[in-house]
């Protein structure tokens, strides 16, 4: 967060002549990666409705969430999901532990390495090896491996750490969010013991607002009597479509002011939290940058995908409902921090 | 909170002879209603080793966590629970949406009215009434429901509404721990939709920090399109026992460095509490005032009991692990707020 915030007000103070029609708090440009058009303007109008005291839209403190999905949103996640890498990286280890499996699919083409049977693995193949690799352990080795894998993998494309591959308008808008008495939550499809592994160092999450799909945890005691939680097989939260809502209300108990997602996995959210009284923020990122990120959607002619869907539906409902679509293109003019 | 605190200070300044051996922090006795004793010490102690800075047992403020269980440790549990009173009150409402349930058990028994028979409902009887009368609403209408329950009903023996039976000691013991930066949690047994509509008012603890048994929800939308949440008759939480410290996990992944309890489903959060590195505090309230509030165990030779049921097991495990057990009698100079 120190670094973070440091950063923020570096850039704030070179682009101070952005700063036009922007709350100066002293501090120049809270949001400088953002390119201003209706995307920038909608948040710091939000922000800015909902903090200032007296007003209709004013929203007390204690009330103030805000609640990110992850995958997209947040960081990349083509051409597949950072934590299903994870998941396949881990096979060997699996396979070494239970030697019959070596000859099971779908553990048997991940282990012959071949790229090409590997990527017509199925839905259902992948759920399997997610299930076999997230399981079987302890949640403080689970958090031990994942902080080293991290530490570790790099994604092929851009050949940096998967942390470093957040995007900058989004943590600035984090921070911007928080400066303004806003909790910050992510709500993801992807595990959350995974995500909170480094959220904190991240996204300057917490751990408890972290919100993701969550297996079952056994109780048990080791021979000193100590007690320990295993990790085991069976899916207790599932946090997509309207699991993520359903969450939000398990967790929080509280309807969102915010919400920002990219697929369809995030309608129900977006829906949720514009259903409230007074102002809401919806926001969707559309990834439609094939030179600087990724580009896909179907909205808007957009190429197909497998991972993070933005069907046309939703862009309809997004513009029918008041939401605001991002554009990677447009609207931002940095997408991540170690850009020259 | 405001409140509270201006009654803790009022008090703190009439008992200053008494704040020998805590820290004054220019406000006198933080924790008025206890007597001087090991309990009282215990968690002085705790608390100055753990916020001073630069001692072996400093905790940064971000990992201050503790954990409260609510029925029998923060407010009264007997003779039965007052979410169990709830359901047995709406009994009325579902047999008159559902009238084919005027004839079914365990409904019929209720609708009789008769107190002798009603005694005699099994623990599954119960759970069938807990089932249906927690269900078939949304969330917000529940909300409603409790709101309005919780300030027309009355405690049989005191005459009072249910959340004016909280423990006056517990009350300043949750102050003291927030004022020294210790984020405060509920994890029961009890609902945690019930819970949250008091807690804030109640205990100065916010809906996100209210964990609980919780059902199901299914989504759905309302003829203008509006989505809402309807309770469903499907336990998806159960938070007693082992589900105590794995919902603690679940929802804010970190362990805490206090938990308090004060029966047998509490042992697990305790023993969870107590397994970390570093200083913790793991205190179990034991019921043996039978003049001032009741007297259950069967620890230590008191009388046994369906609710809450603290087992001389229980009290052998606190003793050995160093857990501390408060008794009533002993421990709190006063019970209740509204006592002269």
């Amino acid at each position: 967060m120190r670094t973070m915030r440091i950063r923020l007000t570096t850039a704030g103070a070179l682009s101070a002549l952005l700063a036009a029609g922007i709350r100066a708090n002293g501090q120049g440009d809270p949001l400088p990666s953002w390119n201003d058009g209706a995307a920038k303007q909608a948040i710091v109008h939000f922000v800015q409705a909902t903090t200032t005291p007296g007003t209709a839209t004013f929203v007390p403190a204690a009330q103030r969430i805000a609640t990110f999905d992850q995958d997209g949103t947040l960081w990349v996640s083509h051409p597949i999901y950072a934590q299903l890498v994870f998941c396949l990286d881990r096979v060997p280890a699996v396979v070494k532990a239970k030697p019959e499996l070596a000859n099971t699919e779908p553990f048997k083409t991940v282990m012959s390495g071949d790229r090409a049977a590997m990527a017509k693995l199925t839905m259902k193949d992948l759920e399997t090896i997610v299930m076999a690799t997230l399981s079987g352990m302890t949640v403080e080795q689970f958090s031990v491996e994942v902080k080293q894998w991290m530490a570790q993998a790099r994604d092929p494309r851009w050949k940096r750490r998967y942390d470093e591959l957040a995007y900058q308008p989004m943590l600035e808008l984090l921070a911007y969010l928080r400066a303004n008495g806003f909790k910050t939550y992510i709500v993801t499809g992807g595990g959350q013991d995974f995500v909170r592994t480094y959220a904190e160092a991240t996204y300057g999450i917490p751990p408890e607002q972290v919100i993701g799909s969550a297996l079952g945890l056994s109780y048990g005691y080791d021979k000193a009597g100590k007690p320990f939680f295993m990790k085991e097989p069976k899916l207790l939260l599932n946090d997509d479509h309207a699991g993520k809502p359903e969450t939000i209300h398990l967790m929080i108990g509280r309807r969102p002011y915010a919400a920002f997602g990219n697929s369809s996995g995030d309608q129900q959210m977006l829906e949720y939290t514009k259903a409230g009284d007074g102002l809401r923020l919806t926001m969707l990122v559309l990834h439609d940058d094939s030179t600087r990120e990724y580009a896909y959607g179907p909205a808007q002619g957009l190429p197909n995908t497998k991972i993070g869907t933005f069907p046309q539906s939703l862009y309809d409902e997004a513009v029918k409902g008041g939401w605001v679509v991002i554009s990677m293109k447009n609207d931002w003019k940095r997408i991540f921090a170690f850009e020259p």
